[in-house]
């Protein structure tokens, strides 16, 4: 069995990192979420003075058996095609990337494709895609442990490279149906708001989906703990991401968390360790209807909102300068007594 | 008189625009407000490929007479304490305009303190800060003429040396009572909603704040043209900036607004220009209470909502990167056709 044990930052920072931030040549507080998001790397990082290195996107891709049932609009050979498109750079995620000086490691999970490693994607795969959870589980036991070492393995990799902040993307067509479910069953929020429009899906596309997502939660038979549902429900790329998630709280990194997929990925993680959080910040609220809810369930408040629906980590890569500004801010401002300036508030 | 012809941007070139950007490969509308930014800035530069260059940040200050009211939580010398903490490089818009590549150029419009202009500071001084506007006329019509004017001159200048985006920051104390003057007076928005805390006012301190505007509001007896409520209430920052967006427009930049005082600056060249909200790019909804329904009244919406406060063009200079990766979308994703995916909306 996968063993993690993320810890929270130590507390002991947080009031020098206050006091810092509230000396700053700035009315208290003007800063907004500048400010709290600086505090978050400070304690992350525990240090005054953080610094960002070496940002990573890394994209898992993977295949769902449940498309099978017609619940995306999109069909499965999407998955392997953009996968490709990533590779040769006209991609949305390529353009971020190289704006934000992201390295994007692509890795397939588990796509139902022959895909071309040799030219960079990484072979992680557990298999051509899950099997049809409207019928059974969409991985065993093994197949998810198996998901959350290579996450975590890969994480590893990124870290010992240098990385200190690492977004999570996703690429696979059906896994909005999958994080519904996940969602549904983590929060208990009625799965009608949990289900939404993936990418593009009519009302009727709509209805039928959560006709069919209703009666795969209604098979279930397991014993409801995180790891069974990841299992019956879960994208390889999913449980991949979420084991990666934990590794980088483990390696005090700063996750980047992207739209409504990656959202639920570390909701998951949450429920094995809800230390992952204190290392999450949330890019973008996407326009995936349960997007919100979900969001709002965990008191996250995502930096973005540019109705982004794209997935591949782009709202997390999106959202990067802002952290940088955090960190400028903490590293670059003068303080009032430095500066002369009366301290007016 | 001054006088600006801004013209609304030639229509034909949307439907290429839009054609263009249905055809990158992602599903149409994924990149949200990346899209609609993207046609707006292709429609602005009249081109498939548009492209950014040298940003700059134009910093106008001043002082203003109501602020013997008591008006404002912030001492009058803060304005001029800021101006020079700009110079040296420690505030919070030098960190960001370091960060997003933007020439930071600082101008006095008329600060009430004999300022370093050999270090950098542009003397565009039009007096030693506006009168009290509670008992008289903010500043002449002639004043107001030199600001326009000024303002103009000063986009001239950075135009001719390549920029073709350019923001507008302030800093000048009491120029939010200004600007909730100047709101109240083009929208007809009451005034208690058009009032905040400024730089941290308390309740009571709101409360006087808007006893005292609304006895300037009252004394009114001018004529209700855009140009004569301008120099009644405002800032010479204000006209200024207005002047410079007017001419940004006539030159097909693009206009990047600030926060609420910036907001209520293109409401004013507005009045005088419709043409001139074509070119604006709303950067960040700020705290401050009435900025949103300033915003929503001018059917803007803002990039970001952080929390910002700040003003200086923070909000605005924090925005870039989203324009960056609307114009890298434009410039850099591949075709459907190109990358050989299944159209698959």
């Amino acid at each position: 069995m996968m063993h993690f044990s993320p810890q929270h930052p130590d507390e002991r920072i947080r009031p020098l990192l206050r006091e810092k931030i509230d000396n700053l040549t700035k009315p208290k507080g003007s800063l907004g979420r500048l400010e709290d998001l600086a505090l978050q790397i400070g304690m992350i990082q525990q240090t005054l003075s953080p610094e960002l290195k070496k940002p990573c996107n890394i994209l898992f891709a993977a295949d769902h058996g449940i498309v099978e049932e017609g619940v995306s609009l999109s069909p499965k050979e999407i998955t392997w095609q953009q996968l490709s498109n990533f590779l040769h750079g006209g991609a949305g995620i390529n353009f971020l990337c190289r704006q934000h000086g992201f390295r994007l490691l692509l890795a397939d999970s588990g796509v139902d494709y022959d895909l071309p490693y040799e030219q960079g994607i990484r072979n992680l795969s557990v298999g051509k895609g899950t099997r049809n959870f409207l019928k059974e589980a969409a991985m065993s036991p093994e197949e998810c442990q198996l998901c959350l070492e290579r996450g975590a393995s890969l994480v590893d990799e990124v870290f010992e490279s240098g990385c200190n902040v690492v977004s999570f993307g996703e690429m696979g067509i059906g896994n909005t149906s999958a994080s519904s479910v996940w969602m549904h069953l983590f929060t208990r929020i009625p799965l009608e708001q949990c289900v939404g429009a993936g990418s593009g899906l009519n009302a009727a596309g709509i209805s039928h989906k959560l006709d069919v997502l209703k009666r795969a939660v209604a098979r279930y038979n397991g014993n409801g703990e995180p790891l069974d549902i990841m299992a019956e429900y879960g994208g390889f790329e999913m449980v991949m991401a979420a084991g990666g998630m934990l590794r980088a709280a483990e390696r005090n990194m700063i996750i980047l968390v992207d739209g409504f997929i990656m959202t639920n990925c570390i909701l998951a993680a949450s429920r094995l360790h809800p230390e992952v959080l204190d290392y999450a910040v949330f890019g973008h609220q996407g326009d995936e209807s349960g997007h919100k809810l979900v969001l709002d369930w965990l008191q996250a408040r995502p930096l973005l909102n540019l109705g982004l629906r794209l997935g591949e980590g782009s709202g997390a890569v999106c959202a990067y300068p802002i952290l940088e500004s955090a960190v400028r801010m903490l590293n670059e401002m003068d303080n009032f007594a430095h500066a002369s300036i009366t301290k007016y508030f």
